[in-house]
């Protein structure tokens, strides 16, 4: 699964367009910091962080395209799940726990991971950074997820929290407690064990 | 399940036994943080924790009885696995899973889940208590846990891990990200969700 893991900050830091101001930039995503932290993913808009930071909101388009890019880059994201997540959606449907174990753990084995253990460190003590997690878990990955599946909207949002809180305990074990064996094992191990937990949570009966 | 989160600290801070010197009684937990962090559980004896509080083991003793209820004291456990453990353990085997998962989430949504919130975000910043924390769920709670399961020894401890993982998990989007609808959900939903899932690790096929 090469490439499943790029890093959400290409497209802005990293592409081959002008850099422009880096104060500009950076002031920019502290606003959008403090405006996702206070009012959700949903209730930022680009204006009000543009207006935040001083700047027109087409500049902030300008550095970093749609909302959801921004939010990415806000976050340090470690991976674009817009670009990730059709890669486990698409396919037999029997393999989706799997393939999304799979996923996750090719993006946090990255060296990518080392940021969104960073991230997962910080929402545990910092009420903003969690509530930055929850909107991203949410709007970003769960959302994205779970509109290809056929099942009753009224459960999707108990799914995508149970599939999020496994795959948290799992980074949890894994790269902050390293719990042995979950620390070491190998993917396909943690893809065979925990895949079929992520499925039933996905598309199973959890009554 | 009332009486199931009992806090570990009673039997020392909360009997009617003498409370005896404070500074004494500190100065021991102290001693045992230090130790139980730097040669975790199986290496620190109440021999070295003494030594370096400048006690008689003999007063350790007195003040916390075994190893694993200095433990429990040093970590400020929310509850003593010994006392709650044969809850789970007891009965249909089939309802193994469900029962940990009701026991867990009667311990951490009970007043003395607040220290387990703090146990568990420290945690994540702390290597020290990361320790601790992975220390306490191997030999307080999966051992215990695990011996009275007729499993193959060589899966064991993958097992406890995945079973840890998944109910760090729990308590992480419950209580920490409070990602909805697990934040409040009931107990019931969650054992029902959740309970399959704990089960399948503890006796399922997990290659």
């Amino acid at each position: 699964m090469s490439g499943g893991g790029g890093p959400a900050g290409r497209g802005t830091r990293r592409t081959g367009r002008r850099p422009g101001n880096p104060d500009t930039r950076e002031a920019i995503l502290d606003a959008a910091r403090t405006l996702f932290a206070e009012r959700g993913y949903d209730g930022a808009s680009i204006r009000a962080v543009a207006a935040t930071a001083g700047v027109d909101p087409a500049l902030v388009h300008h550095y970093f395209g749609a909302k959801d890019r921004l939010f990415l880059a806000a976050l340090d994201a470690p991976a674009d799940p817009a670009a990730v997540i059709p890669q486990v959606t698409a396919g037999d449907p029997a393999g989706l726990g799997e393939r999304l174990v799979r996923l996750f753990l090719t993006v946090w084995d990255s060296p990518a991971g080392a940021g969104a253990v960073a991230l997962l460190r910080s929402s545990m003590t910092n009420d903003r950074t969690a509530r930055m997690l929850r909107d991203f878990l949410v709007t970003q990955v769960l959302r994205r997820l779970l509109e290809h599946l056929d099942t009753d909207p009224a459960e999707l949002s108990l799914r995508g929290s149970l599939v999020a809180g496994q795959l948290v305990g799992l980074a949890v074990t894994r790269y902050v407690l390293r719990l042995e064996p979950v620390a070491s094992a190998s993917p396909e191990t943690l893809v065979a064990a925990v895949g079929p937990a992520v499925h039933r949570y996905l598309t199973g009966d959890l009554t």
